[in-house]
């Protein structure tokens, strides 16, 4: 196990009705004027609106909103965001939504606290001292930005969907995680979220860290989860239980819990950010493509991790004799699952994709600041990344 | 799953040479002059004392020294140390050690900023509402207070074992967790530690609250850890790889990442609490002589929660055509291995104790605020309270 630190200092209100405790959660973390962001429709119909903003009219805080947040959100709104926070001073961001309005209500937070242009986050200028403070009530189980040190933004000018290095400072100081604000997600949404959430656990299980057997048992334990609950919340979009297990464990997935100690790998999420880059595909969707590609690019690194991967999360037998096999039988059975969710697992299936754009994805990510290598359980290069993109193209 | 909130905002330090940064972190959270608390000689022989008296000095913290916490610690010290704290015009403390050490500070924290008497929190009199800030070295994994809203004092005016109930304002700043101040623990308190972490998840996991499969998996992958790496760090006390997981999972086990939205029993402790308060016997011995007497009274409860503890903890075969088998399988595993740690599991192997105190324990019991019925997973009332004590009567 490596050294590390681990800070996770933000308050989760979990269940039924906590919306109603928004406002006062407010007010304990210092806010008095708050900016509310939210995406379109959705959470005024299930409700998580009217919760809020009637949560905020009774604890006497006033409120703007920025809406039409939409997936892989943009600059733009981000700049919107911090203009309006500047102009009528306020102090305290509320995010209701899902990964791209934490998000955005992360960007704007540290936007608002910083003089230059908030993309300097990004590209690496300058690092992130502080945020205004952000309040989350979750309405989609995925990103786990609710409880994460981590924001992804694109850059309208180049199409850039790049992250900031992981910072304490934009942690949200707490979430509100209603399960019941999930069970209107179409079964589309609910399988791009559990495939989010198992990416993020998969990043942090593939690892060439010795000694690091609590976190192994608790990343399976989350897989395990997922495995379990995601088809149920699908076959009856209603099972509270099922939507519970899946709201939590995507915020365990994320907020490092099952990573400390260890090294990390992010390969997948590099590379499908450049498939959502390039046709505004659902991240989950990119992650159903590119992971299952990954593991049968990189498996014999480490036959056995991926033996035991088949074992423990999906109940295989283990081939002793043949490790391989069941190591191959894992990857088998995750691209299955993630078809009987009804996710795409070839780059055809993805709406525009096509194999000739694999060399321009490549050239793309170049752009990026320290672009290449990347992947910490195997080193990708250029002709790696092509080689996996070209294992989507079943 | 229930409705609950999950506030966990201590910063985490963990690994070898962690200590370094004491003085970095008690300026973080504020701290200007420290009373420093430990226990004896052990501190000063593992590094641990030289190693964040220099991280303060470096600092430029000035601080005063308590010395002397044992174990079942007492209110006198706290006493002692509220009077230092105003005396000096202290405001931080550094908990250095274990369990016994971690709560005096944080009783003599909460009772430097409240103008009663301190016990007043443990009588339920009256409710903690702030503390001066704590800071935590952990040099012993087990009882988790280096993560955790509990503590637990003996008033040496009638012998009182009590908690108080949890509050967040008792969590630690921040802890230093650092595997290697472990290694030198004598094989017996690595035991009663490794007990006392196995009991704080099993209080979690006998639970009647349906639909909480991802905690229970959570459970599970801690208890395994501690049965994995407990033999290991006793059979080699340098077992870096095995001292880390016990140090991790400790924390772990009572911070209630793995008890959340669930109901939780702790019957066991509170019997254990009678038990060295009467004998002065270590907490973790205590526990391994009760908490297996406790599961065989209670398993008819729930066979299918104690079959499963048997299978998925201790690898057991399940007896499906039998499955009370298996539960009294896991039960008696459990005991063989709380046996081969070297702890007592049986009452008479605890020093000065007889069942002619049985009764007298039971009247003890009653004195406690709330002292009866006790438990959750079943109510534990005086009759049981006798019946399961003599259970441990072997």
């Amino acid at each position: 196990m490596d050294n590390f630190t681990f800070y996770s200092p933000t308050l989760f209100a979990f269940g039924d009705g906590q919306a109603q405790t928004t406002g006062s959660l407010v007010r304990r973390f210092g806010g008095s004027k708050v900016l509310l962001v939210y995406g379109g429709g959705s959470v005024k119909r299930n409700g998580a609106y009217d919760a809020v903003t009637a949560s905020l009219k009774e604890a006497g805080i006033p409120f703007q909103e920025l809406s039409g947040i939409q997936a892989n959100p943009r600059s733009g709104k981000v700049y919107e965001g911090i203009e309006t926070v500047r102009k009528e001073g306020l102090d305290f961001l509320v995010a209701l939504g899902g990964g791209s309005v934490i998000d955005t209500a992360k960007a704007i937070g540290m936007g608002a606290e910083y003089d230059g242009d908030f993309w300097d986050f990004f590209s690496g200028k300058t690092k992130i001292e502080r945020s205004l403070p952000v309040g989350v009530i979750l309405t989609i189980a995925a990103a786990g930005s609710e409880g994460s040190d981590s924001c992804v933004i694109t850059h309208e000018n180049g199409n850039l969907k790049w992250g900031i290095p992981k910072s304490d400072a934009v942690r949200p100081k707490f979430s509100v995680l209603d399960p019941r604000y999930t069970c209107s997600l179409p079964p589309y949404q609910t399988a791009c979220g559990a495939v989010d959430m198992m990416a993020h656990i998969c990043e942090r299980y593939f690892s060439n860290t010795p000694d690091v057997a609590l976190t192994d048992r608790l990343c399976e334990a989350l897989l395990k989860t997922v495995v379990d609950a995601a088809p149920k919340a699908i076959a009856d979009t209603n099972d509270y239980a099922a939507r519970a297990d899946l709201m939590w464990a995507g915020m365990l997935a994320h907020n490092n819990s099952c990573g400390v100690g260890r090294a990390q790998d992010w390969a997948s999420h590099q590379m499908e950010h450049e498939l959502s880059a390039f046709y505004d595909c659902a991240h989950g969707a990119g992650l159903a493509v590119v992971m299952p590609a990954w593991m049968e690019y990189v498996y014999t690194h480490d036959v056995m991790r991926f033996a035991r991967f088949a074992v423990e999360v999906f109940g295989c037998e283990m081939d002793y004799a043949e490790p391989k096999n069941t190591a191959l039988l894992g990857i088998r059975r995750l691209r299955e699952f993630f078809r009987a969710l009804g996710m795409p697992t070839t780059l055809k299936e993805i709406e525009g994709a096509k194999s000739e754009d694999i060399p321009k994805m490549v050239e793309h990510r170049r752009e990026k600041p320290n672009g290449f290598p990347f992947g910490s359980f195997v080193k990708i290069g250029p002709e790696e990344m092509a080689e996996i993109l070209r294992g989507t193209d079943l």
